[in-house]
């Protein structure tokens, strides 16, 4: 195997056994020896791939974005070309929500980073431009879609916006079971549904 | 001073030093020890009124929502009465998203408990009983919002309710600087609005 490989292969594995730490214990479990032992290999191993529990983490969620992002364009090539902007958001919203196990593991992951963001300055800066480009995304396929006539042009694009990442604040109901995964569903279906429906 | 009035204070003050700790440097770091420090009191002294941390840990959470709440009972009675149900949610809301200093401090303190739930049986059954009580109270208000024509009834109470619920959603957002704290209540505005709006 080509030595690059390898070396991006190793610190996939490393990210996978980090999220699985986070997922089942918490953030504040996921330091290098404990990812170094879940993922079977061992502590130098790890610190060989990423000098500081910072580059690992860092690594870990821009992997987890990356992730998601894979999952978003497997379920976007199997709708319609163009694809109709509701179904588009429709599968951005479900991969981020913790509606299926893939879905939950990357969206611990992150959650737990913005919590972290929140007291560490070199953390905080990243997380803020990972998901302000997260924002811009959906941003542009609210514009193309007043712009394609799917939407009022008397929606205002950056409140829209806003409002439909905030449906990701269902996560900590399904995430605690206070409502089922497919109740999470109906209600994104009801929001796009009337936010498409233009009259009503 | 009544000695169950003092004990009920000491706690208090623990409860806060607590959320303090976990504005400035995460759950992770809140400790006996280090929220004993926080508040200046002794380790032995946190001990007396809490024998375990995740005691110290779920009174600081209970104070949190009762302190939530309080805000929002404040809120409403500036409100008409009875209060128009757009106005309560929006209050509600309001004290719910960090757009202020206290409701971050208790909007930091209820995220990293969640997370903290999730691999802890004990918090999990908690947790998930506390954010079931706020969504039975929304239902409440939704339900009788259709009763009283404020609503239509084709709406779905329930649908409704988590949807009002995942505009928390707005929290990360608003923490990481991606948008301002107006923002936000522009975008709560317009969600209102346009549900109260019956016919658009």
């Amino acid at each position: 195997m080509p030595k690059q490989v390898d070396h991006r292969e190793r610190r996939e594995t490393i990210a996978r056994a980090l999220w699985r730490v986070v997922e089942q214990r918490g953030i504040a479990q996921a330091s290098v020896r404990e990812v170094a032992q879940e993922a079977g290999i061992s502590h130098g191993a790890v610190q060989h791939y990423f000098a500081t529990r910072e580059e690992m983490l860092v690594f870990a969620v821009d992997f987890a974005s990356a992730q998601t992002s894979l999952r978003v364009a497997e379920g976007v090539s199997a709708l319609g070309d163009p694809p109709h902007p509701r179904d588009l958001l429709r599968v951005m919203l479900t991969e981020l929500l913790p509606l299926h196990p893939d879905a939950r593991t990357t969206s611990r992951m992150s959650a737990a980073y913005v919590l972290e963001a929140l007291h560490d300055a070199n953390l905080h800066a990243r997380a803020r431009d990972g998901l302000a480009h997260g924002r811009d995304l959906v941003e542009r396929i609210v514009r193309q879609a007043v712009a394609d006539g799917h939407l009022s042009p008397d929606r205002d694009p950056a409140t829209e916006t806003h409002l439909l990442l905030a449906l990701t604040g269902l996560t900590p109901l399904v995430e605690l079971g206070v409502i089922e995964p497919r109740e999470a569903l109906t209600a994104i279906d009801q929001y796009l549904n009337r936010l498409f429906s233009k009259g009503t």
